[in-house]
């Protein structure tokens, strides 16, 4: 932590800091330049960060050194982190496609769209049971009726599947059912969530809060990490920005920094980003050339009929073809698609 | 719902989208231009919007004319909602301060705080036994502890209080200590714990979303009142944008445009927003003159000493000397502060 | 300057900034924690904030330790700037409110909407002769023409007159005409016309660019005072968020930030930030109680028929109104209207 | 255009809007729900888009049907436009890396950077004679010595050059020496300076100003379009959001965005947006993948000495090998690069 005082602090002030630190067992280092007087603090920043430094007299502000997370961090774990979901490795070169309608409707449209995306060469099935809404009057899920009929069609194809979890209640029976649980953006700073899911054995896809930084997206990943569940994959779904022509923009560069500054699998959604089909393709070639560890791909066999984002779904066909242009750009960037 | 087709656009393209929008019971008006077709949907909003019309053949956008909240809004009731919580009432020309510590820490430290505040002129209690923390590593609030000291104090001093909520298991226990529920920035469009709190009997206090539009806001707000919790206070605390040098940025236009389009109190919260002491005082008085229903303040006896957010809570004596400022605004624009 | 070294930096690389550093004269304070080495820069900030640090081998980042811009400071100069307009002193107490059309249209329209703002009370006329629109198809402004129409204006009526300029090339010819010069929002970074107004000797009304950052818009009327011209007022009017209901979120912060960091006087643009005629009242009064030195208001006669923002435009018996209404705030916070 | 009537408009008003479209030679279709009253209006958008609508009596909102640009659209001209800078294509299948040193500093640093692109692969020269600088006392360019420079360059090696202007008084001087003349993200709203360029005949290549929105950069390109100079490149290079880890976050949706929406080519500029040296690669095959028409690289032999911008400068090995693996996603790609 750097403590920067203001240009009218007194000599006393100055002391004030340097003392506190000391009480907390710190070690102060004092540097006065000809307009401010600057203090870096060194030892534990876990007791450091915590203490209000800015409310203390003189103190213009206070600039931490290092970040909060520890155990996400690439610091702690130079190697990437392999996350094995059913029998699918992910991260560490090996790139995962997933693949399947937004929310579950019925077992014919799921199992039609499960077929056609396996066939694809989808390794692990999305699809969802609670679907968080921003209107009241939107449709919810079918909740755990669609948790049994995804694992009816996971034992059919042999292919593990992914579902959201939205209430701390629920975290046991998606786990239960799920091969890979999901938070979704919406609840990424839901900590009671995120905790309770921390307690569970099974891997999570952690997606980025469409108004989190990366450092508070790496912060919510540690609450996980901190409570025992270790298996997290990130996945970037866009942020929210001024421009108003995508749903959200993607923020394609999460990718590179989140691998700069952490040894989890990251992952990107280019439907939700987008918010159009003809989004979609382009996005994913994108994610696959800057070395994502895998994609989260809606697929609907009647867009058109989707009670959940049906304008961003692609048809069966046009993924059968989108997955034969990226395995060229992955052969070209050194992985396996 | 008006559903713009793209230029390139065919009969058969529009004719689909008037016989689905008939299927459904709706009107189409269509009027063709020299470059677009504009279908103008007449029919039940609550069908019409759901359907993923954006996702049909030859479909450019779909423009709602319509909010999508109902009994939140302006339309559905003319006159301003008044709120009481404990007995002090909320809204419709009665402004409410509300102040005390972000958290409670101790029992001093709350008297101290609470005593100074009542002093002043505040009429509810604010201190927080719950605390949304982005890094597992920060003070996470001292739990139902906090709640039997706020209620000890409430009981002393005769001064109702708020407290957040974090977690749909503890809405329970939290309405049944506090006199008005809080629901946390980081909280906003998480529905499950929106559904809980809908079916209690208190009133709530809703906290915009840091990155939610005040569309997505009020419609967070017919979640509550759709379950038949129709005691709802709105609190704008700033939102997250580019600027660096405030926390968030307040949005004071977000007083206005609540009333113009609801009819729910809306109050302001100017130590979260800013999140410097220096900037507290002119934010309150802004919120005065603007017509805020109401303001939630930090003030701590010690801020320097403080676990959360010491930063920008007020001492008692600068509280008590705002109190005046803000009371002769009050009486300039017609409130009894 | 704080010069943070990488986790993984060798003692070569630190040693290689401490002597880069006493290559430009300046002290290096190095502290080295269990996980980071910090360095600390005490010297002339003209020279150490230029030179590209994080290209060096073994930085992870650079902190700078002040701003950028000196001569605006607060620190350069304690006492408020008062700045004088024609014989209307504005800053340092004195408030001024500036009001009339967007842009001036004819004799007629300027005429009735001078008159009117003068009888409400109204110190200094807007009307603007170049317009810089979005679109190329849009109306442009008048030119010389209007400046013409203004200067007579301003003689029959005894009002100082605010007029924008967009091009280097326009800055004597409106300088000759105006008795403050504005730089829009779209221009607030363009160094080249900053630069040509900085020479001249009449005072300059500078607009927050909807974007930019407080510094940023600080080092823009650096550019300014550099070049000679000291009398600068800011104007707060909007920045650009993710919020649709408002045109721009008036960032109403920034009046107590920039008194914070910054000696000159501030006011606020309710018309332009807002973007809706009901929104102009509500956010002038904020501007008015939280201390701005002034208001920027656009009137006219018949909104419907104007070429520029008619929707924000008030009618003259509305701003008359809302004179009085800021009368009563003025008074209340120590302030003559 | 589509007018929507506020819920609370009377039949007058509904007929004022009306008669007034008709007044301007417009079809008027009402279509009234249970709720609102919605007016489509059918005409000439040059007349009804510059119509105050919302300053009507009983308006609510004014919602474009058509985007004001025109001649930049995909529906005035379907097929891509192909650029020729120099002698190279730019476009329609034709990828164009452009590489070299942010600012020019001398005739050494210009030709060993120059020399290094060249045998990389690229095909256009950068290097700037004039810089925009947030700060005033931050290096401003070596004016017209460096054009002169860059022009010996080119002769010399036989490779068509870009460089940035600044002032509408520059752009003679800048077109008679550069091949492509570049708008840089702070002008991008700069329509005076637009103007002048789009009297000249030499292509341009228009950064999208990091807060606009993809319709206002369209529209700055129609006003270069409208004057005459039909040469336009588009070049993102990321917008201002909240997030801190990057300079800016690059706006990746843009180029599939402005692709369906436009003829012109779009490339990508990876150095401004990440704004650390390790984003750079990653970004760049991101742009070849997703179909950028080129890329806009900095590149010097010397990073930790650069004027400008030396924390995202690769060196010409790094770049070197950076053009290897993007001419392998290339041909994935179907693109000679």
């Amino acid at each position: 932590m750097i403590i920067v005082m203001a240009f009218e602090a007194t000599a006393e002030q100055v002391q004030a800091v340097v003392d506190r630190l000391r009480d907390v067992g710190a070690d102060a280092h004092v540097s006065s330049g000809q307009r401010r007087t600057v203090i870096g603090a060194v030892g534990d920043r876990g007791i450091i960060q915590q203490l209000p430094w800015e409310a203390m007299g003189g103190v213009e502000r206070a600039v931490p050194v290092l970040k909060e997370f520890k155990f996400v961090s690439r610091e702690f774990q130079a190697e990437d982190s392999v996350i094995t979901v059913g029998d699918v490795p992910v991260g560490g070169g090996h790139f995962a496609m997933m693949a399947g309608p937004c929310a579950v409707e019925s077992r014919e449209q799921l199992l039609a769209s499960a077929e056609a995306v396996k066939k694809a060469g989808a390794v692990i099935l999305r699809g969802d049971a609670f679907k968080p809404r921003t209107s009241p009057y939107s449709f919810q899920g079918l909740g755990e009726e669609a948790l049994i009929l995804m694992r009816e069609v996971r034992d059919l194809l042999g292919m593990p599947f992914i579902a959201e979890v939205l209430d701390p209640r629920d975290v046991e029976v998606v786990s239960e059912y799920a091969d890979l649980i999901r938070v979704g953006t919406r609840n990424m700073a839901n900590f009671t969530l995120l905790r309770e899911i921390g307690r569970q054995k099974k891997p999570v896809l952690l997606k980025r809060g469409f108004t989190a930084t990366i450092d508070e997206w790496l912060n919510a990943a540690e609450y996980i990490y901190k409570e025992g569940n270790h298996d997290i994959i990130m996945c970037e779904r866009g942020i929210r920005t001024y421009e108003p022509s995508t749903r959200n923009t993607l923020d394609i560069s999460a990718v590179p920094v989140v691998k700069h500054l952490s040894h989890l699998p990251v992952i990107i959604d280019p439907s939700h980003s987008g918010g159009h089909k003809y989004l979609v393709g382009p996005l994913a070639k994108a994610a696959v050339a800057i070395g994502a560890d895998g994609l989260l791909i809606d697929v609907h066999q009647a867009p058109e009929t989707a009670k959940v984002d049906g304008a961003q779904a692609l048809l069966p066909d046009d993924f059968m073809e989108l997955m034969d242009e990226l395995r060229k750009i992955g052969t070209a960037v050194g992985l396996s698609i």
